[in-house]
């Protein structure tokens, strides 16, 4: 049993707690395009890959699977989920299971109108979102929404090329400079994040963490506090149950007047999940049991309350990297 | 011998090393105005304390210094560094040492426009700057400086509020929407960072240590690698001497066709400071040492060198605070 992580970048706790987890049972194996990638380092054995656009790069990570004898892989990236999805026959034929959402779910939660659609379509409170002026402006005129608003590319990761309009000026400016954007309501409330298992084997969701966010840095949560809602909970288990999403999932959502509305949602570990494994929920030793063909009990909620999480910096030294064979970007 | 950091925020790493210089021989104490600056908790004892703004604030550092017996004190943060500065007497009255540079410096530093005038009066190279549109217009016309350019406000710490102008009219629109702006030449080459120790005692730069900026996330240097340059040194140390620095000091410079230019100096401990420390270039050990009244040899340079730093996220919990008497922002 040895898990694969792909685009580890700077996620050196998520591979520090799989190495705990996987202790004496498996090893964890690393990828990044960077030599200088702090998390490579993290791993018991590491790649420096090509770039998840090149022609190779999925050859590549077939041979480490088998040079490696993977058993599980995952992606820390929000273009590689969609990639290595649609691959899930060619590496299911490696002996390898992909541990995330399947390739429909992974694109729709790139494109911001998709999912809208489909909340909307399910009944699932979101921000309201348009996808042309004209549905903007109709909605504007019958009270629907107001200023401000997001403008925001339609496909996006993070808060890249997002900007805020307070009036139909901006909004158009902002519009007509982007490609394929959209308008969202900006929504005002509570910001909460929800870190979530969903088991690979029963498909139920088997773990929840959910925290309000206090301070953002840079588009991150830079401290956060731990919570349990049980209303909460059970709107998280039945969008996640629904939508049909597999293995690890970060929402990001709002709180308003006690009706929880849904912004964002990213099928792979989340920037802010070392709160949450600090607290308790270990999805980490989720993982290994799936892998092992154990599927886990539902256990949602039981963490420590109250807590607060505080980012700092930690810093890793390596050497100059002295290019290779091996690709690298 | 014990040392107060003051408005440690996040700069768990700083307080660390700290904790490791003066091991057994005297005790860390931080202050911040939050409960949730995770580096309050690596200290030996911590305060939270009023705002730098608040009117009582002094007093309530004073107090500080006597219960702790404090015998030197530091800030993390650009505005504080002045505060502590014009209050030295007081400190000095309290047996503690400021760790630092005198007020005039503290000020000079922290205005871009009277620094340059500095440093132009005294031959360093810097980046060209004005601070009306009529001397920026002129400089312009006669070829001393080309777009694109910085307009930035003559007062400001990180990276707040510059924008890049591309032509006269961004320029003129951004300086004309800022308090007391500025104009600055955009720097191009290679970005290098100095954190350098002047010798409490005797006044001279005791310690350089000089890095390449390779990546920059949010106005601070994710990654970067270290060098040595006897010329950059020699550039430094005259620099440092002449102006009258003491204690720490962070210089932002770029090197373009062999040629050092001086962007920015902050006299604290900047945030790529760990990077120095984690490759022999221990501040903290000067600092002790000057505490306990002995004076540091000059051995600059020595470290080790092709060393790249990669920052990645910690993580610190905290329990909710609950308000006591003290104050808190």
């Amino acid at each position: 049993m040895n898990l694969l992580i792909l685009s580890c970048g700077t996620r050196d706790k998520v591979v520090q707690y799989f190495k705990t987890a996987f202790a004496k049972q498996g090893r964890i194996v690393c990828t990044d395009c960077s030599p200088y990638a702090p998390a490579l380092y993290e791993a018991d054995a590491h790649y420096i890959v090509p770039r998840i656009t090149a022609p190779e790069y999925l050859e590549v990570l077939y041979e480490i699977c088998k040079k490696e004898a993977i058993t599980g892989v995952l992606s820390l990236i929000d273009p590689e989920l969609s990639l290595i999805a649609a691959h899930e026959a060619q590496f299911r034929a490696l002996g390898v299971q992909i541990i995330g959402s399947d390739y429909e779910l992974c694109e729709r939660t790139l494109n911001k109108w998709e999912l809208f659609g489909w909340m909307e379509a399910h009944g699932y409170s979101c921000a309201k979102t348009y996808c042309t002026m004209e549905a903007f402006r109709a909605a504007l005129e019958r009270g629907e929404v107001q200023f401000p608003v997001f403008v925001k590319p339609m496909k996006g990761s993070a808060s890249i090329q997002i900007a805020r309009a307070d009036d139909m000026e901006t909004a158009a400016f902002l519009f007509a400079h982007g490609e394929q954007m959209i308008i969202q309501e900006y929504m005002t409330g509570q910001e909460i994040g929800a870190d979530v298992y969903i088991d690979l084997i029963c498909k139920k969701v088997v773990s929840i963490f959910t925290k309000k966010k206090l301070v953002m840095r840079a588009g991150e949560t830079d401290k956060a506090v731990s919570f349990i809602d049980e209303k909460l909970f059970a709107f998280i288990t039945k969008f996640a149950e629904e939508s049909g999403f597999a293995g690890q999932i970060d929402m990001d959502l709002f709180e308003k007047d006690g009706v929880y509305y849904i912004s964002e949602v990213n099928p792979r570990f989340g920037g802010g999940y070392p709160h949450a494994y600090a607290c308790g929920a270990d999805h980490m030793a989720l993982i290994r049991n799936n892998l092992m063909g154990i599927e886990n009990p539902v256990q949602i909620g039981g963490y420590a309350v109250d807590k607060v999480m505080m980012k700092y910096n930690e810093i890793m030294l390596t050497t100059v990297y002295k290019e290779e064979a091996s690709g690298g970007c």
